[in-house]
């Protein structure tokens, strides 16, 4: 049992510092999300094995926590697995109900995920990931404003973490685009599955594991040139790239389908604010044979190029869970690098604790006025059909020494981070008063007891 | 594959409008812990399956959902579960760092919870746990008062979803007076282990099971009506009780105790408004063996007497997860039971989805200008230093609809629950104006496009 009081590895303990960091990243993704109309939902935290396998086949069990439940009466169980990824519930949660969902689906998610692979920096064997996820339109046009207002609310959202487009790209591609670049390449159409499972990979491979590929697939020479220049890095946008291809002034066609869409993207993301951030990468592919269309990487623009995010079109994905053709595009984005990331650019608050409005300073005898003050300031008040609150409860703190000594007390009270203290002592109590003091500019007035918790309320909306 | 594209039993989907309802009462939990001085800790969703033996043995694991980590180089593999609740990972979060921590700690936690047993009404696999925990205090005073600061958050917050001590009672009972209760009964010191054990379990056993446990354990003729009385149900407080246990006017020191206990109770939870809720209940023992002061339980005052919530105070058990002594108490309130007690009650909103603040109403033909007003709309607005938030961004919404028919548009705005219409048409358009339009009262005036952002604000903050 040697490590059983630790925390499993590759998991975290959120202590009161770090819960309040993480409920500032998730505040700021679900306030971020609502206000573009999205709305927010969620599955179990397990599903059945094999909700898994239809998605990506049998490899991503190794890469999952999986466990049976209890026998039933006839000795069967039944195997589950934390989830690693929201899509496989939210295209099931899809299926089930697209009909009676109005269109176009505007869904939100931040649900906690698995991992059981070997952590390390940026990645643990739980995370957070939000999702997001747009399903509907029909036309080429409503998807390409789609895929646009998913990639807009990505950028969005680091945008009001504080990040700007000199920390962060999107870097896209689109599934039409590789196609493109593949005929200009040589690759006959029959080869494409071949060539984006290749290039979805390449950066991966060796040359020997490359060539054994190519020979398996009876790739021809041209096609080797071609791969090998991508697996080089070199740039299918640099005229250089096509020479000994025999592409000849084709590939100029490549470039101007990439700098026609780029102006799309552009004059869209400008019109919310958003220029500057979105750039063409032949090398983003985030498994082609997945996505059907626009796809996009968000990374840090400096120093490790680490994807913050990523996502992209999956028309096909809703059909393969058992539910009508239903055009989607979405993205997903972790806490852990993003956290990583907001550190290093300095963009997470000090402190992101609550900080108290106010702190009961007790120097009466007796508890029982102070806890009468508490609870008012704490109460909630509510019209009359409880349909929403009036005035919010306040955030009310005190003392939980035993001194009356009224300097003390205030001193902790400015220890608090409250923005004011009420001073209950025996001599402005006799006469039916409090103190209510500014902890900020230190000024203090008397106030008729009956009349403290509004004269607080009016304080703080001023 | 046949259940693949099902929910695993017992588990949840939340599609948006049951999202919604679980915010509600998150939201409201942790509004409530907060403005009562509770700061927020989360663990991991998975331990190693050693934590969960440590308070509750060998008999907890088939309870858990459990499961073995990839083997490493040498084959081994580690053995985790799904928490089945908070305590453990609390009770050892804080061990670890008990010294550092500023006291009394005051954390509250709302994690998701499992439990491998068949779900039946009020029960599920998989649950939301409200827990509050309060450490610290060495005074019996302290204590008092920390376990009716513990009782009282978890009647205010049924009281801020708008239950009254009609629909719910705080029954309460004491280690320290069920032991006086044993010594009236007649049941020797050296046996209160075997007697706690007993009556946690009396009501579920067999008048058989019970003969068992009298004759293994030894227990006198008089134990026995004592105890046999109580499983029967009658209540000590009463002196027909104590007819034919020889305890004579000894009991009524026994009603003295708890008559004190609940004035103190009921001066304490009066002054912060709760007046009514709490009353002693013999019955309410919650496994003694592990509290070891006061315990309480809320339950459905009408009805089904279902547990709403239950905790108490546990002074042993952070020495026992390797920390230093600690006293501590707290409850935990699930999610499920609430939910159909709160519905049960029309106590929940109709639909909890966050309404609109504005409906951008587009009749130009393109959509650009339309773009660029959501997206202002959208925009927070931050102090130079980024340290507050100015103007929170506004939820903007607009239709997926190519029509540019305006009174269909306003329709569509008016069903979207939306406070404002912006409407953007090409005469207006043409003059540098738009037309804002208030849903509820049908009022338009016309607004200057540069004007239509700071406008709106003024209007929601009226």
């Amino acid at each position: 049992m040697s490590n059983t009081f630790q925390p499993p590895p590759g998991t975290r303990d959120f202590y009161p510092e770090a819960m309040a960091i993480r409920r500032f990243i998730e505040d700021t993704w679900r306030r971020v999300s609502i206000r573009h109309g999205f709305v927010e939902v969620d599955g179990p935290t397990f599903e059945y094995l094999d909700l898994y396998r239809v998605k990506s086949g049998d490899e991503i069990v190794s890469q999952l926590f999986h466990f049976e439940s209890r026998a039933d009466k006839e000795g069967k169980t039944e195997h589950f697995a934390l989830r690693p990824e929201f899509t496989p519930t939210l295209a099931r949660m899809v299926a089930v109900k697209a009909n009676a969902l109005p269109k176009p689906i505007k869904w939100f998610s931040i649900p906690r995920c698995y991992r059981a692979e070997r952590q390390q920096k940026g990645r643990l064997k739980e995370f957070i990931q939000w999702n997001v996820d747009m399903l509907g339109g029909d036309t080429p046009e409503a998807k390409r404003q789609y895929d646009l207002e998913s990639a807009a609310l990505c950028l969005e959202a680091l945008r009001e973490f504080g990040l700007t487009s000199d920390d962060v790209k999107l870097l896209w591609n689109d599934r039409s685009v590789v196609e493109h670049l593949f005929s200009l390449g040589g690759v006959p159409s029959h080869r494409y599955a071949f060539a984006f499972y290749l290039l979805d990979r390449i950066a991966k491979l060796s040359p020997e594991q490359r060539n054994k590929l190519y020979d398996e697939n009876e790739v021809s020479e041209r096609e080797k040139t071609f791969f090998e220049k991508l697996a080089a890095g070199e740039s299918p946008l640099d005229a250089a790239f096509w020479q000994n291809l025999g592409a000849g002034a084709e590939f100029e066609s490549y470039t101007r389908t990439i700098a026609t869409t780029q102006e799309t993207i552009d004059r869209t993301l400008g019109a919310m604010g958003l220029a500057g951030f979105a750039k063409y990468d032949a090398s983003i592919v985030r498994g082609l044979a997945y996505y059907t269309g626009f796809v996009f990487e968000v990374s840090d623009a400096q120093g490790e190029n680490r994807a913050v995010a990523g996502g992209g079109r999956y028309d096909n994905l809703i059909e393969m869970f058992g539910g009508p053709s239903l055009p989607a595009v979405g993205f997903g984005m972790g806490d852990v690098v993003l956290e990583i990331l907001l550190r290093e650019r300095n963009k997470l608050p000090a402190s992101a604790l609550p900080r108290p409005a106010v702190f009961v300073v007790n120097a009466l005898p007796d508890v029982t006025e102070a806890t009468r003050l508490l609870a008012m300031l704490r109460e909630s008040q509510w019209n009359p059909e409880r349909t929403a609150i009036l005035r919010p409860g306040l955030h009310a703190v005190t003392s939980s020494k035993s001194t009356k000594n009224i300097g003390k007390l205030i001193g902790e009270a400015s220890g608090s981070g409250a923005k004011f203290a009420v001073i209950l002592a025996p001599d402005e109590f006799s006469r039916g008063v409090a103190k209510l003091r500014d902890l900020a500019t230190r000024e203090e007035r008397e106030v008729p007891i009956a009349e403290i918790v509004p004269q607080i309320h009016a304080a703080l909306s001023r």
